[in-house]
């Protein structure tokens, strides 16, 4: 008897919490489209919920494609803390992270028009790699491999380089991914005052797969 | 009689220019207010001319829209000309024009705006700021100051470092825009190979003056 209220507000809960997350992962679509000039209804009959629970969950549509591309931002965040989890130096932390979120511009063009259509608020989102940057940045600093004074302008510079990187492909179909990425990160590192030669071998070194591993055969 | 026909064409003309300089001045003032989901019928009534003139000029809204923010960029693009011509050494013009241009998003908070909301067209627009950025570092390149291998690379990453210092500035109404402008241009310098004591050096030389020079009392 006495777990029957609970039971019906956790199952309210669950309902609120899907319909919150169909109503993100609605939004994060039509970002990754370009059409975020959609009226509220077609997203709610994309995320298949009444138009009234929008306003049970988000103020505005703004709101909801802010948590959309938070959303988006955090959960690439989690992939690469897992993909770099394995190395140990700094300086390649930080670099693999850039490395690889550099080549997303050609392998997930949509991340990367929700990246270009989103700069100020990847260069000041509380979540996302906005502050995995600073964490990483600021462990170089720590242990004397980086000479930055201000590690917030390094951040900044590193959202704007990734920003940079974007527009660079977008503007030249032919230009080759990887090795504009790799010399981005190889003149960041120069800029954040890491000798050249250890800038050069860093931004070339073999980088973790992006991809789901396979089993082996 | 036969100046007749060309003089009515060139009234016609200048009357064509006039409408068209209306409606951009009201584009740049609605830009600069942040207000670009405001109806056509707004910027025509703003810029006091009929709503049928519009379409005799521009397809679309944003067709008016990219000529404002180039019309800013370009007459900026010319001051920034103006106040580094006397200078000689390319190093020193890059870093001033750098220099001033990051002061701008402090002293124009208008202007400013225009280029954190235009971060697409700042670095890939024909003319305004990313042509001269790119003849500026080709000089140093030249000149033998630069170690730069690929221009638009860092061209972008000028872009780039300019949004960043906006963003900065935006996010913490006390940073100090001097200091914080010049150490990033003194960073983009030894991104570009200048030794740092060079960067250092550079990057703190006294400034051209923005302002409209004043008589002397």
């Amino acid at each position: 008897m006495s777990s029957a209220p609970t039971q019906r507000v956790n199952r309210l809960d669950r309902r609120k919490a899907r319909t919150r997350a169909a109503l993100i992962a609605a939004a994060q679509t039509i970002i990754a489209e370009g059409r975020t000039n959609v009226p509220i209804l077609e997203i709610t009959q994309a995320a298949d919920v009444g138009m009234g629970s929008f306003y049970n969950h988000f103020e505005t549509k703004e709101q909801l494609f802010d948590a959309a591309i938070d959303g988006v931002m955090d959960a690439y965040g989690d992939l690469l803390d897992q993909l770099t989890a394995a190395i140990e130096d700094p300086t390649e932390v930080f670099a693999s992270s850039f490395r690889l979120t550099g080549r997303l511009h050609r392998k997930e063009p949509e991340l990367s028009r929700v990246l270009l259509n989103n700069v100020l608020r990847l260069l000041s989102a509380e979540d996302g790699l906005a502050p995995r940057a600073r964490r990483d940045i600021a462990a170089a600093v720590a242990a004397g491999q980086f000479d930055v004074e201000d590690v917030d302008v390094a951040v900044a510079m590193t959202a704007a380089a990734l920003l940079a990187l974007g527009q660079l492909f977008l503007g030249d179909r032919d230009r080759d991914v990887e090795e504009t990425t790799d010399r981005v990160t190889e003149d960041l590192l120069r800029m954040f005052g890491v000798p050249r030669a250890r800038a050069r071998k860093v931004s070339r070194l073999p980088l973790p797969d992006l991809a789901a591993p396979r089993p082996a055969d």
